[in-house]
């Protein structure tokens, strides 16, 4: 996932940077850094962690001007050692460069060593310094048609922010498979971010999208958006796992509510299914739109069953020999109270391993329930995601090698629903194309 | 609040205590310890901060043995200065003992001055102290009748965990007004915690409640259980707060789960109202389980309409100037997706200051709520609780001072409802009584 | 050791404490602390490491007022428990006070058993703890008798400073086994020390010792100063381990200043010389003065063949296996360039286990060290010296269990030789008695 | 300066790395870092701050193998931004190497520029930066031509640590101004590094210089060394400050002793000495040995009148108003014990800006000295050092803009002087030739 945001002619803009960042952890809880550019220098300050752990109040204030752009990490591409962090600041013929970068390039590897070829050194794990290297070895004079080869070159579904000392580029790839949206503050600055989650927080209104294929440049000083559609043929295909999973439900991405658009997912679970249950429980958090939209449509009522501790511990403490299942449950508390002699329909996002779901069956049965049904509000997930998140091989993902019956059994619950495709289409709205291909391997991106 | 945890008889009974007190985080977040009794020394650590963050491996593998004691405080007693938390580990004459204390002593100011025109000095400012002295200073031989008498001479609401070398005591004031329950480990030891989520988590089963009045004594190598009755004449009244908004829904007070009364609760409001709305929605997290009962008694949908961040910073990062009721919007953001041009009915728990509701409005009629009605589930607080809970002075209380209508008009909502006294209690349950103080004034503890 | 400071009547006293204990971090490295009066409130911070790890301008900006004490931790009593750190505050009758004692009570055990049968609880392994509890139990009005009739129960080597929130007592033993001098500070305000290095870094100048058996009264916003001679049968004797290596060389002891003496020390040794040596080498830095003044004396040439590294770990790394004698390389390295083929004459303070001495001798010889001689600026150390300082028991001084000869053997050097007791008392200044219980095992104090 | 060392062939490299790099911490404090390559993978470790508080034992156990290079950074080149510590780690064609560079790079921008306009990007401000670049656009086949067609372009002064995956090089350019041994450890491996005190410590044997213009390639698991003598014509001129201040007292830097060095200028300040005292002192440390070679010459009593403190803080806390020349006092204090009335002659080892002598005066006025004539066991400091030392603008240098009786009453002295360049050479010794820009503005480096 990662997220990304920058702002400009803004006071202050990293510290506007800094809430962007916070209300968007959830896309990424590895490292996070900024880089702000003041009196044509660019600085930049990242670190291994949370956002409100890695910022304090000195470290903000001494990255000052009027431009800045952030980045919280999840690792997708390099390896999770401590330098892979971004931005990624870097020198080069027309000056300083910082650059943040969301997604996944799926031809890196032969970009890499094409300009490892050339006498390229690298210096992290991540795809965004091919970006980079493109971007210093374009012969090009202005930076913006350096940016244009560069982006020729590169694959895969990316959103960049490029910062230079007087100017922010926002570019989103021209598939639009991750989200990037135009603000503005409530001092005439521009905001430009992955989620509009980030906009409320700041006290910033939406403007509109960044196009796929589109590059939108903002200049320090100035309160003109020049725009380039640089892809002429796209395909846009927004990621139908921002609706499932990724995007905090308070977000809008691509004029739909992630909220609303869960709970039409849950109607539509509900719509189908011919389960009789004493209550609907969600899997909390991510669980609970559709679950709520399973029970409005059902009538079958809807209980928090299930108790979530939001308290996170930064240091795994080894536990005793007796207390099982203990990871699971730092989080995830079920109600026998609530649950005992019950049938109990359980909603949940997704299931990728299987490991979890059936951790949750083990504490659903412990806690007494009599009956428990699994309804999943996406299709199977039978193939990787290799546009940008941490799916896991084809062969560690149950639904690639087993069928739903198979699933089933081996999460140990009485009965199993998934979405279909086409109703996860539906369930989002049938007037755009969506990213799908961890359900139906169609890998689009070439 | 503050939480108490006590293990005996379980290998690294630190570790069965750390988890806990992680489990019961949200009864005290400002300061923890661990004491453990090792080979005849009582080891003990603590700091500021939350358990997560105190406690490592290698700190808690550092508190061996099959003893142990913990406590999240919550600053009610005492200054929040640093040296302020707790367990108290002390040398008597009798050997060691460390002292984890939840609840508050309403003559702890005479008992104090008392001990201190007898000489004894004071480290801190917590009136746990206050029985340390009393235990130190009693003739008698046995630390059991030393414990009895010092009883004898403080008056408040408390639960007690006291640790010796090789015996743990738990006890609980003859008003039972904070809960205390024993549990058993799978490997046969004991656990005495204040919430029974605690028990969840370390796979413990619940045995039963420590009675009001009671004292239990567990010793090391031994599984028997010695109780006495100290206090014959109980007036048993656990603290409604409990089930209003201290306890983890999950948890199960003196036989009631929390969850359940909540939406009995909010059944309760739902009887009683007479708005016509769009939806009912919580405000997160305490609010839900008494909007479900609400909606699913009213029939008026359910929906989270506003949406909590629950990452917390440890520094507070200073807005630029245009962030407004940032400190609100940090973890709530109302979605105006959702609530535009609606009706609504928000259901919270309780109204203390007024001001935090009257941000909640604000940001509502932000996002575009055309009618907001608050339902508070539990009656207005009237008065301070000096039993335990961090409530402010009566002049801060908005309802010390302002009629319904006057708050009503002072936070901004079309209607403005609280629940009477005697709905709560027939929410909770009639077949027992309850602490009311802060809705009645009736300051029972002499 | 310990280091104790005070300052009164003066602005920032906290951080003229704080540069008092820099200049005195030789006399204590475990832990450190400082407690201030402000506004009828004390407030104290403590911690374990070094003064300027412990301290930023955060804290000490936050220790406010014109009042202030501070200590330099040497574990000598108490175990090296974290909770072991002074200044220690308390509450008592007469309000707050905080303690910080450098010395050791040679009845502690005793006084400490007789409050526990009074009652009284203690929290740490430090004797200060007993003096807070006599002061907290008299029945006297004023502080001062209170502590008076605490002082009369105490037996020991002591300098004491105590702080209520209006006064500052300065008191020495009537030994005055330990140095406690005045000084005054360029705002008029007073500053109280162990020693005088202390008033050369904050700009404060001399005024006087504080005499053996003398309580000296600072009161704020006053600048005059009360004196009482509380012991009136004195017997001063300065402890002669603060010339031979306590006390930094630019300090002034009972108006010597120390490298005059040990340069003296070494003079001596020189006078009753009959080695025919090269080089006259120290060990660095205590052996330095010793090593001129011998070099002066005999003209033998001085040199700085053993050099030593200043820098510190905090971590101890593990070496590799063929690392050996690394603790002593790690400070100390003899320069074969020096010391090939030549005949030496090291100069050092003292011999106590004999373990170093030994790996400096080995280290001497492989850097090429024909002949090496030892000298020592001081008695053999026969008897543990239980006035404060950090001796092993009898069986670990090697001069208890073995002659002059079994000492040189055993440090495989080929020749030794120490100071008479007597030619000690020469050196420093017959005008006074010294406290020599190391060397001569007559414990004075009763 | 810096500090560079390399282990090859030897258990737990990167912890004897540790210790070379701790006992080399004078020669840079800013910012230290090793990278160890273990089963083909080079793994970097690098922060701001002292060798033993940026290491770990667990740190230092994650850097596994058998080779290991570190560096102590002193900011010479690059700002004091965090990222410009050393070594830097790279991929390029060849796979992954590791760099650690002493020294400065004349033709860096030149060199820089270029690179930039062919499109490289820089991420720090080290001219290292430079080297890894050239390395990877070389077109050669095998690492050793690379690094050899990257040293033609380069120039300047420079000590070079070049680790593979398999093979270490050491480089030294072909003036050899900064040092570079060859040692053997106990277990057969090699280390190399700046200073022969690195070797005592660890327990290594010198074997022999790195000779200027050569090129040494040590390969894991092979005890042969292979040497290469890169340029041809070479001009060997060791820098003299290198005896001057910059070495530690033991190392042997060019088969000369530095503390017998520095004692030989001491003594031809005697030689040429009028002035009558009545002792002589040097400043702590560094000039101790030619104060002792002075006092040897002159028969006037040497004397450590000057006390220095070797605690260092991390931060600097703000004095109150009233302490003056804290920052000097924090480290020296001369004692009036000794200098009161007296005639002194005060060594140091340079006088740069004048400032700290300045004040160092001040304080020898205020201890009561009544005469004080400066000896600088150096000539005059006229020009800036571009081949590695920190030295200031011209404009900044006393000497540049002052002649010797300008100087003499601007710090405020008796009488000054320095020693002539001659003098300085015949010093150190003739054999051989030196790196005397500073005193001369030879740059002869071209």
């Amino acid at each position: 996932m990662c997220a990304v945001v920058g702002v400009i002619n803004s006071a202050n803009a990293a510290k506007t940077v800094y809430y962007g960042l916070f209300a968007m952890q959830h896309r990424g809880q590895e490292a996070s850094g900024i880089s702000a550019s003041f009196n044509h220098h660019i600085k930049t300050y990242k670190n291994q962690g949370l956002v409100s752990d890695i910022f304090n109040n000195e470290i903000l204030n001494s990255l000052q001007g009027l431009m800045a752009i952030g980045h919280n990490r999840y690792s997708t591409a390099g390896s999770k050692e401590s330098k892979d962090a971004q931005p990624i600041a870097a020198n080069y013929l027309l000056g300083e460069i910082s650059v943040a970068h969301n997604g996944n390039l799926i031809n890196k590897d032969e970009v890499r060593d094409h300009l490892i070829k050339e006498g390229a050194i690298f210096h992290t794990n991540m795809d965004t310094e091919n970006i980079i290297h493109l971007i210093a070895r374009s012969k090009e004079n202005l930076l913006k048609d350096r940016i244009l080869e560069a982006l020729n070159i590169i694959k895969g579904a990316y959103c960049l922010l490029i910062m230079s000392r007087s100017k922010l580029f926002a570019i989103r790839d021209k598939f639009g498979i991750r989200p990037l949206s135009i603000g503005m503050l409530e001092d005439g600055g521009y905001i430009v971010a992955s989620e509009s989650c980030a906009f409320d927080l700041v006290g910033a209104k939406f403007i509109r999208d960044v196009r796929p294929g589109e590059m939108v440049i903002f200049e320090e000083g100035s309160d003109k958006i020049e725009s380039y559609q640089i892809f002429k043929e796209c395909d846009p295909r927004i990621c139908a796992f921002e609706y499932i999973y990724f995007s905090r439900p308070d977000s809008v991405v691509e004029g739909k509510n992630v909220y609303e658009v869960r709970k039409n997912l849950g109607k539509t679970l509900a719509l189908k299914n011919k389960i009789k249950a004493d209550m609907i429980i969600p899997v909390p958090d991510s669980g609970v739109p559709a679950a709520l939209g399973f029970s409005n449509e059902s009538k079958i009522p809807f209980e928090m069953a299930i108790v979530r501790n939001h308290y996170v511990g930064r240091t795994f403490i080894e536990p005793t020999q007796e207390m099982r299942n203990l990871k699971v449950k730092l989080k995830l508390n079920p109600m026998s109270s609530v649950l005992k002699d019950k049938s109990v329909i359980v909603i949940d996002d997704s299931i990728v391993r299987g490991t979890t779901s059936k951790k949750i069956v083990e504490l659903l049965r412990q806690a007494g329930a009599r009956e428990i049904h699994f309804k999943i509000a996406a299709p199977e997930i039978k193939f990787p995601d290799i546009y940008g998140i941490d799916t896991p091989n084809k062969d560690e993902l149950i639904s690639f090698k087993s069928n739903i019956e198979e699933v089933r059994r081996y999460i140990g619950v009485d009965s199993l629903e998934f979405l279909e495709i086409d109703e996860l289409i539906e369930g989002i709205g049938r007037e755009r194309r969506y990213s799908l291909v961890s359900f139906d391997g169609d890998y689009f991106v070439k």
